[in-house]
């Protein structure tokens, strides 16, 4: 394997060393907006095969990549592999998003719960991880990630997606323990897989915590942001000799940043919702930040792209510790080449601030 | 018409005067969780139904305040009532929610777009906004209500609800004048309606901006929060000698509380995901605070519940300015005996703190 990396822009940003610009990636680079993508995934049958198959996953992961100059590569997978893996049988139905065949309905199934058996039952990632790695050859950093113990326990409880989680925050506050249960089980399992990624050649990992904006602050920190620090404190923090750097995005977030930033990761995400200025104000010299532009930006045209991409880098401001990005992941409607104006956009401007 | 109200308490709270103890009401307080509320609904027919009959609408208005002896009543109505007036041809799909025959797709359709007439085709919310005053008979105040310029235009653009509001964000990054003219025509409107629901008898308005939380933080400022601040500005602040207070609710706009505080509003509504008592620290001399536990909590035990009213209440501290309330309107699965165990522990808890 190839350790040298020849852009490594990316993992120096997330570690607030000098770059010459401003590295760029999109969450869900690798998807449905790309013809490409869409082609390989009829060839898989359907997400979950295209998941499970280290070749196919290494294809897609590398698309996006093949098209615009991109800072970073994302492992493609899916967040939902590791209670997946514990057993609750996560299928897709058309239209309606992740499901789970076994949820957690009663203290009996949240009691059995246990840490996979990741060398076994997770292999296809960590398999797909080590392919992808040897397939970049060190063109740029490639991320690992997982979702948060709070969002695996949303979907596990509510047995697929929710519009007010009223299953999960019912036994939140009615049952706290058995709660605390699933997510302490979670976060072992949380650990265990992204430490199996890293191992495998992913250089840099992410937390997402696509439903952590949905609890009041004390819930928040009780349930979902104590679990993701008990994760970046049980991180391997180094590779052959190379810090692998930590990233955590909980999605409407903002309000929390400087605990999140406290929890000892590298890098916050933000999602578009708070200005990344006044974000960098409040904890500028902890961490990097990782964001933030709207992606709905990208319906509109390359003109009003470029405004608005001046506009989050002007708002960052000069110096090192930005990992440009959007907000949220990629819309499947977006136009490929109003990404490439994206991407463009950033690296033009971005060269005056650093 | 009885300009005396018996329990004026909330009122003061509003304007930060000293109550004995911390009111509370409960966003959409007339709903669904009520059998009541749906034996009448039913013998409406249909829920445009029962917002267009005022005898209805006053009936509904008063049956949560015969349940719980909460501190103000709220017009039992929608917030899409005024593009209806405009036009849209508002109606209801079940399980869809509210959607409009007539959403605005082109520029033709939105140039044409006119401030209704309030006297006229709004005639069924005024009467029953006086109604509804006659019938409480100065028991606790009445609240008036709209939604914002913004997330009416979601709404009107959409053509109902959205979960990415590609259409109407691409509009406003496309085609920005266009947004601000929809904005404009619906600011004015808005002034109209309250103000005549003023004159009608409300005794303090509520604007809520439901999908403001949406927004990046520029767009929000330009597209959402100046037009709030316009409407506060051209409200009829004072009736019979005594003052209207104002409150503006953004839901996801805990980033933005100090903005929202500088609108010139009395109170600023809180979501269940910002402490009330940093929120306070931000902006307490200012304005009134109002929220902001989660609804969720509903789904709990009388014994949690009132555990988490005492969080909210001790956060916020001593002293007046807080009005009590959830941080969205309550599920229509709670159970009746909750929402009763959250305004006794409020009552109850609260008189230390005063």
């Amino acid at each position: 394997m190839n350790f040298k990396v020849k852009n490594d822009t990316f993992l120096r940003a997330l570690l607030r060393q000098p770059t010459e610009y401003t590295p760029v990636w999109m969450m869900r680079q690798a998807g449905r907006y790309l013809p490409e993508y869409c082609a390989t995934r009829k060839r898989a049958g359907s997400f979950l095969e295209l998941c499970k198959s280290p070749d196919m996953a290494t294809e897609v992961t590398l698309q996006p990549l093949d098209r615009f100059p991109l800072d970073a590569a994302i492992l493609f997978s899916d967040i939902l592999t590791v209670p997946d893996a514990m057993g609750l049988g996560l299928y897709f139905s058309e239209g309606e998003g992740p499901k789970f065949k076994h949820p957690l309905r009663d203290e009996v199934a949240i009691k059995a719960l246990q840490v996979p058996d990741i060398g076994k039952d997770l292999k296809y990632v960590t398999d797909a991880v080590s392919q992808i790695r040897k397939a970049l050859d060190g063109r740029v950093p490639l991320i690992g990630f997982s979702g948060s113990p709070w969002t695996l326990s949303c979907y596990m409880v509510e047995g697929g997606s929710s519009d007010d989680y009223a299953k999960v925050k019912t036994l939140m506050y009615k049952e706290p323990k058995l709660m605390h249960h699933i997510l302490e089980v979670t976060t072992q399992s949380v650990i265990a897989y992204l430490n199996a990624q890293i191992e495998a050649g992913a250089q840099a990992v992410m937390i997402f915590d696509s439903w952590g904006g949905a609890l009041s602050h004390s819930a928040y920190h009780e349930f979902s942001l104590a679990y993701m620090q008990r994760i970046v404190e049980g991180l391997i923090k180094e590779k052959d000799g190379v810090r692998i750097p930590s990233v955590v995005f909980t999605k409407g977030g903002g309000l929390w940043i400087e605990s999140i930033a406290n929890t000892g990761c590298d890098a916050v995400g933000l999602d578009w919702t708070m200005d990344i200025g006044i974000a960098r104000q409040k904890v500028g010299e902890r961490v990097a930040l990782q964001g933030n532009i709207d992606p709905t930006v990208l319906f509109a045209t390359p003109d009003v792209i470029r405004v608005e991409v001046e506009k989050v880098l002007s708002s960052f401001g000069y110096g090192s510790g930005h990992v440009f990005n959007l907000g949220h992941g990629i819309s499947q409607f977006t136009n490929p080449d109003n990404a490439a104006a994206l991407v463009a956009a950033v690296h033009e401007f971005s060269k005056k601030y650093h």
